[in-house]
């Protein structure tokens, strides 16, 4: 269904780029935003509600039938196979404070795997697209991982909630760095992913993301050229994974600096 | 003087935002952009020559008897116990891979003491402004650094060169998550520096950096309200220094936390 995977794409392009507008219209307000608290070092704003609730307007206006998987509101079970998953602001920690470091990220999958990955990043204008087997692109331009075959090469991205044992990530960067490598952190983890994609980072390592998070530039860093640790399609929507992934030269060596630091 | 402080600081926002445009020109053609290592993971771009050599002309017009120090070419003594600190591209790693959290930074100091300085990030249009004295600012909105007393409650820009021991920041970063904290790294100390101004991150540490890279922030964060490790006067011009950063409520445990790991 070539047809129908590029209309998805298009609509999730359209989509997140008038979802960014609106994240931009709070942003640029924010003394006015309220702001709570979901547990530690975890904020959500009104910003990510309303935008959210925008994104799944738009879906069950199009995609009536489909699912919607979201971090800030409940899940919507549908019928024909295809669930959009969808991260309103990815990045809250930044948006609330102010660092422009913050993106809108839509995927869609079907039956478990991501056909779709939208990453919009509305303080740049730069829309991270791809959709299955189609390639990736940044705003219309192909893009590929990184050809690095070393970690001296470059950055790798790196990520944690309290989802996963503060502790790991020290060692892990501890590891890069022994490697001659440098790490890389600007709080959006899917960010980083399209960062990945496009061949800005080496690489990206997180414990454990949500599938709203890493879905989109899951796809997009396979479909530049790179390679990532298989989720498990039948948890990942509902669970998430765990994410080692990189350029196709740094790939193994990632996952070996991450064996014995991630919890399995 | 501070009709002449407020003329200086005004010199330095146009000149950082001009600097800029001339920059985002070879950052928006980054295929064609002539790349080379100064050493270890620290890269040099045609950019960075040509944008300080624009910056340097500025201020021999403006302020032909003043001194310049600058990150990619020699020194010019001055005569008037001025010195203009500038680096064209905070951040090259960044820009030359196509990362848009780099900066244009200019600052200017009298007889080892900075009065103006200029964060100015081209990727968002935000200038970080201020002179002694005189509060800071982004664009013209003034600035204050995070009310915040506790580590729990933001994040810690950190950074590190190969001037230091790499694993020190690994066990920098352990002690922060151990303190509820949060470690952020978008490898732009200048920009990093901004944001601790402006109160998005709570602090900044890095056991050292250079003056191009440090004294306008600094300057800004004590005129928003922060607190800042100081300087000796007489060497910092030529060494840099030691960076620990931060709202007054923060800053007394990150200093704590930096000491046993950076080297005194």
């Amino acid at each position: 269904m070539p047809h129908d995977l590029d209309r998805r794409e298009q609509f999730a392009i359209d989509l997140a780029r008038r979802a960014g507008e609106l994240g931009l219209k709070y942003f640029r307000d924010l003394d006015s935003l309220t702001i709570e608290s979901k547990g530690h070092q975890d904020l959500v704003s009104q910003a990510d509600r309303e935008v959210e609730l925008f994104i799944r307007a738009a879906i069950a206006a199009d995609y009536p039938q489909d699912g919607i998987i979201g971090e800030e509101h409940a899940s919507v079970a549908g019928s024909t196979g295809h669930a959009w998953v969808i991260d309103p602001i990815d990045g809250t920690a930044n948006f609330v404070r102010g660092i422009p470091a913050w993106c809108v990220v839509i995927a869609c999958a079907r039956n478990g795997e991501t056909i779709v990955g939208v990453i919009h990043e509305p303080s740049t204008g730069e829309t991270f697209h791809g959709r299955l087997g189609g390639g990736a692109f940044v705003n219309g331009k192909p893009i590929k991982t990184s050809a690095a075959t070393s970690l001296q090469e470059g950055s790798v991205g790196t990520g944690f909630s309290n989802r996963a044992e503060a502790e790991n990530i020290a060692v892990l960067i501890k590891k890069i760095l022994a490697e001659g490598g440098v790490f890389f952190r600007n709080a959006s983890g899917a960010l980083m992913l399209a960062y990945v994609a496009s061949g800005r980072l080496l690489g990206y390592v997180e414990e454990h993301m949500n599938p709203w998070d890493c879905l989109a530039g899951m796809l997009l860093i396979e479909e530049a050229g790179g390679t990532v640790l298989k989720a498990d399609p039948k948890t990942v929507l509902q669970r998430g994974t765990q994410i080692i992934t990189g350029g196709k030269g740094v790939f193994s060596k990632l996952q070996e600096l991450c064996s014995g630091v991630f919890t399995p």
